[in-house]
């Protein structure tokens, strides 16, 4: 190729600033080996012929890709949740910008597919690390990485593991009980008394815990609290129908804290059809629920990227630590998200405005 | 690292196939060198062993990394548009693993960075080519990469060269007037007339190419087009107050075609205040489209990423072609986009529902 042409060498580098090749490399590698005056003689060589260490022979000599393995699905999980991922994607390519480290994307197909990926990236020093996400209950990618000593992040509990707090696990993840209690504790200050939960059905960890913030808040005897908490699929339509059910039944509930942005578009499409307007809250603060009026609990995205960073390479560095024994400090972090108030709540006091929509 | 241990080398391969270390190495870099039955034992024993060619020393002997990048921004640029990049980066994801090629993803901050961050991920080899998006009039990216003879395809015209069917330039895009064309023909279907164009501020190609589209196809005589086409910002609020204005106009409009799902939702938010029910049409058929029941103009995302790769390096190749002048066929793909009827469509004739939302 023509740009490979000309390109300049260690031995040039050598040449120009009148020190061996040896130095050149220890300049690069081993910096404090090297004289003060010397170091910036060859620097200022390597500066001026631009010349670039092969990134493949420093991975070789290092075992160092700087490189970060994160797997992305064919197709985003969930229109209106999967965008919560992306986001994430986005906010940890900036982040491991900063600390010089990449992200490399990887597709799979299923468990295994995923096991084999995570052995080739590793064995054929592709990447140092990985960062997994969308754990669920028992996750076996999370016990093979564990037990084949591969340094792993989860965004994510290692949900069904005995000892959460247990260091070989490093785990980010945002206190979604915390966030429906808020989102509860707001409908309340609103004025509701009865407030339902609508969740996914279980067993899913993420979801169970959303649930538990609700049972922690809602004030409700146990045998209403059965009636007023529903489990459907991440779907509005779905939604809607449980929603519906709750609203024709003999009591009521007053308020709908919701588990997805997904189920809170569907309670509101429910409301909007018997012309009711009772409070919704949904989950994650996507682009519908802005688009919507409709409030909703936000992770913050930016902080579990850093924070993600900083159990896989320490609070600066560059370097993918392997045993996180060698971590200061606990190895997980829990996040409190923010309850994004639209709508009803206090502003939507003074600048609601009744419309009539035929389309809804 | 514990996991390095009793890694398997070349050596091991050669002694358990009874070959020297030259032929193994041939078999995993020139296959057909080698005598299929040699050829059969050699990846018997690295099936057996499983061996691994380091990816780091393949790298430095092909200078080939088997990787694409492309550039991520800290946030979707856009919460709601936003969301087509991502979908794309999903398939482009998919698509790639399928021939072996894995994305790996940059940050850059301004032009001037891209540019850095090419120049280092080619000279290193972390990439073999780049995948450039956000393609904008005068593009100084494309005229660096082609310049530099870098391997490339944009997913988005290069805007603003003379010819865009010069080899030098790869790239695909998905056919923005024809969009607009079905979208206005659509209204047209339901009785519009008098259909509005509401699109983005000049210069800006994909939003003039997209006003072309509703040039070709409204019918209107000039003065009454001038009056019926508006550019405002990307934003909901911004295109319900444009929207607002024509509504209250003499001669309001009876439909509207836009952009994009943000501008449609402005449109639809300007008509649910007036109590009125318009056709509207947004473009990218973003989960707001799908949520609002918004009819869309929907791009193919996975064929757009086909299409890329394709460009990139031919129609199965797993290899980056660095001259164009070696593919076969045009170096550009200019592809159809769907039109997704929803709500004011003939399905919404029959399942329409009127209901009145308080909160809109």
């Amino acid at each position: 190729m023509a740009r490979s042409t000309g390109t300049p060498t260690i031995s040039d580098v050598a040449k120009a600033a009148r020190v061996s090749r040896q130095t050149v490399s220890n300049v690069i590698n081993r910096p404090d080996l090297v004289r003060p005056e010397t170091r910036r003689r060859v620097e200022g060589a390597i500066e001026r012929l631009r010349y670039r260490p092969h990134a493949s022979a420093r991975r070789l000599r290092t075992r160092r890709s700087s490189t970060i393995g994160i797997r992305l699905d064919p197709v985003s999980a969930n229109g209106i949740s999967g965008s919560v991922l992306d986001g994430f994607l986005h906010a940890l390519t900036e982040r491991a910008a900063e600390r010089g480290i990449r992200i490399l994307l990887y597709a799979a197909n299923g468990i295994d597919a995923e096991l084999a990926e995570f052995r080739r990236l590793i064995d054929e020093s592709e990447v140092d690390g990985f960062v997994v996400t969308s754990t669920t209950y028992g996750d076996r990618r999370i016990s093979w990485l564990v037990e084949q000593r591969i340094p792993f992040v989860s965004f994510g509990r290692p949900w069904g593991v005995a000892d959460m707090t247990d260091r070989r696990y490093r785990w980010v993840d945002v206190d979604g009980a915390a966030g429906v209690r808020m989102a509860t504790e707001h409908v309340q200050s609103l004025g509701a008394r009865e407030v339902a939960f609508v969740g996914w059905p279980s067993p899913s960890g993420i979801g169970e815990e959303r649930r538990q913030g609700w049972i922690e808040s809602c004030g409700l005897a146990p045998e209403r609290m059965a009636e007023l908490s529903v489990g459907v699929a991440d779907e509005a339509t779905e939604a809607a129908r449980a929603v519906a059910e709750l609203l024709d039944s003999s009591r009521p509930p007053d308020a709908f804290v919701c588990a997805s942005d997904s189920l809170a578009l569907g309670a509101r499409m429910a409301l909007v059809e018997r012309g009711l307007e009772l409070p919704v809250v949904g989950f994650d603060d996507t682009p519908v629920a802005a688009a919507m009026g409709l409030s909703s609990v936000s992770q913050p995205l930016s902080d579990v990227a850093e924070a993600v960073l900083e159990l896989l390479m320490g609070p600066d560095g560059g370097v993918v630590i392997d045993d996180p024994d060698r971590l200061a400090g606990p190895t997980h972090r829990l996040l409190q998200p923010e309850l994004v108030v639209r709508g009803e709540g206090a502003s939507a006091r003074e600048e609601g405005k009744e419309t009539c929509d035929e389309d809804a």
